[in-house]
């Protein structure tokens, strides 16, 4: 991706350092964090410095390759265990994380290099699937299309181009005229500061949207078709991505608008059966109560926008059944969530 | 409402002047507003300083009366018909402000001292309303009931006491152990700044939720009902309520649990056959980019939440149909969509 006349992928690996761009920094100004040990590229997992199916997957297949290049010869395993743990503990229910670290884990047992060059193939290989994801989605996207879109599944969500949003930029990019609302996205509000931010970017035509106006939008005819991303699918189909994801797809039902997933089989949990089965984290109700950003003079202030005392829930995620889902845009071609179980040797 | 051990209305008429609670200050401070005129009462609609459906309809009333006391003796009624469009042009959705300036126009007709008699009086019979209204809804909570609300609809939205709220406080006060979710309700957010700071200060047990929560929850099974106010219901039962709640809607449907709406007849327009006739208001987008609130040295602040340069929808109210309300708890009892057109006389 492009900004400023300058390519940048979400996130990289060199030396010993990950870089990534600060996502808490957008959209308000654009930085590059380096997280120069695997403790804090785990506390850039958790404090979202880094997001999104995608980057976290990269994000820990990074870690453990530092985890790799921290341990001594001694207790080398047990070192990197640990620290495998340290980096599965950081959010729990992102399905590309675990994927990655149990790749280079793998290949961290031949030797460290091996787990570094596993960690920059998986980034790649997020990038490929990016690319494939969009030019399947595309083929779904007509000229005149408008897209309702929840969270960020773009580019910052990934190593590059994103899931949900690849579709997006392939049909803007080869000409068709396409509209795309966002989802505010509370807490984190990824949509109002993120997914715009890349749309804006790009050129993409968008109109930002309070979680809430779903069912009007919906109802006025306004919405063609829903895409997602996913933090993680069962192998039925029922999918964990970002709160309020559930609520669309009920709607979208209701509506009979097509409700698309996007996603690359690395987010896809062969070992799960079911959505129940799917742990999901629940992240801090200081997310709910404050939120932070600039006056208008350009200084930044962290203000709350709730009432003292009062408790605040935050889970992060749901899980919408895979019934509910018209097709799962992956890399390989769009599936139906009955096709997943013909993939089982993909997995 | 009892505040700080003294009562008090959520708004009143004093001499000439509309004294109201600034809805803007709360949660974070609590304070008087005083509209002298006609048109600080508009602008105190308008900018929101007083809002809710009931709320709205006491305002407009006593500004009605301060057109009467403000017109000459000359062109009275042209003076007065002119202030009677600038107030029904402040919140176009809100069926009671109608209500209130068709009834005290017509008393203002007969002498100024009539219209604020008939303003006071309907003040008045907006808070015997809303007794009458927690009290039937109370039969339908039970020991143990978890209930979902959206917005504010309680003592702050009406002149005292509230629609959907009353029957939360009947049911406290009454012994039962009830905990009621509150959407935050962006991007006004008065499920956060106003519901949660009105049940904390009645000891109701709470917890707020992400307008996105809603499917998390109600799949759980951790919602036995939703009840929610209105501002304008059609003769077919189609109802006006804050952006969102349309949505909850659905998801009540899906998940089988009963959606009731809470308001008295000043909320029902018999002059509407179906919700496609319903005016929806749009308001600023700056309501979805801008925030404010304290930092944590109480200094307030307003900060931008979302990227510059995108643009944002923002359709106020969004309209329930008629058939997804189990039923409407008013002031005469609990009806269904259907019953509302057996009571024509009652409008």
């Amino acid at each position: 991706m492009i900004y400023q006349g300058k390519h940048y992928r979400t996130i990289w690996f060199q030396g010993t350092s990950v870089f990534m761009i600060d996502q808490n920094a957008l959209p308000f100004s654009f930085r590059v964090h380096e997280a120069r040990t695997c403790k804090e590229t785990c506390a850039a997992i958790t404090g979202m410095t880094t997001r999104g199916a995608g980057a976290i997957g990269a994000a820990a297949g990074f870690a453990m390759a530092q985890a790799f290049l921290e341990a001594g010869t001694e207790n080398r395993e047990a070192f990197v265990l640990e620290a495998k743990k340290q980096i599965e503990s950081t959010r729990p229910t992102a399905r590309n994380l675990f994927y990655a670290t149990d790749a280079v884990f793998q290949s961290g047992i031949v030797s460290t290099d091996a787990a570094v060059a596993e960690a920059q193939r998986l980034a790649e290989e997020n990038v490929a699937d990016a690319m494939k994801i969009g030019e399947y989605g595309n083929t779904l996207i007509k000229d005149g299309t408008r897209i309702l879109t929840h969270c960020n599944a773009g580019w910052l969500g990934f190593v590059d181009w994103g899931s949900a949003l690849a579709p997006v930029y392939v049909a803007h990019h080869s000409g068709k005229n396409i509209h795309v609302f966002v989802d505010e996205t509370r807490p984190r509000s990824q949509g109002a500061r993120l997914t715009t931010w890349e749309l804006k970017n790009e050129g993409v035509p968008h109109t930002l949207v309070p979680d809430n106006a779903g069912a009007y939008l919906m109802s006025k005819g306004m919405i063609d078709m829903v895409i997602v991303g996913a933090d993680r699918i069962a192998s039925n189909g029922d999918t964990a991505n970002k709160i309020g994801t559930y609520q669309k797809a009920i709607l979208a039902k209701e509506f009979r608008v097509p409700f698309y997933i996007a996603a690359p089989f690395s987010t896809f949990d062969p070992a799960i059966l079911s959505g129940e089965q799917i742990i999901i984290e629940e992240r801090s109700e200081d997310e709910v109560h404050f939120v932070e950003g600039p006056d208008d003079t350009g200084a930044f202030h962290r203000v709350r926008i709730t009432n003292p005392g009062s408790k605040a829930f935050n889970p992060a995620f749901d899980i919408t059944p895979g019934n509910l889902i018209a097709g799962f845009i992956t890399e390989k071609g769009i599936l139906s969530a009955e096709s997943l179980k013909l993939y089982p040797a993909n997995y």
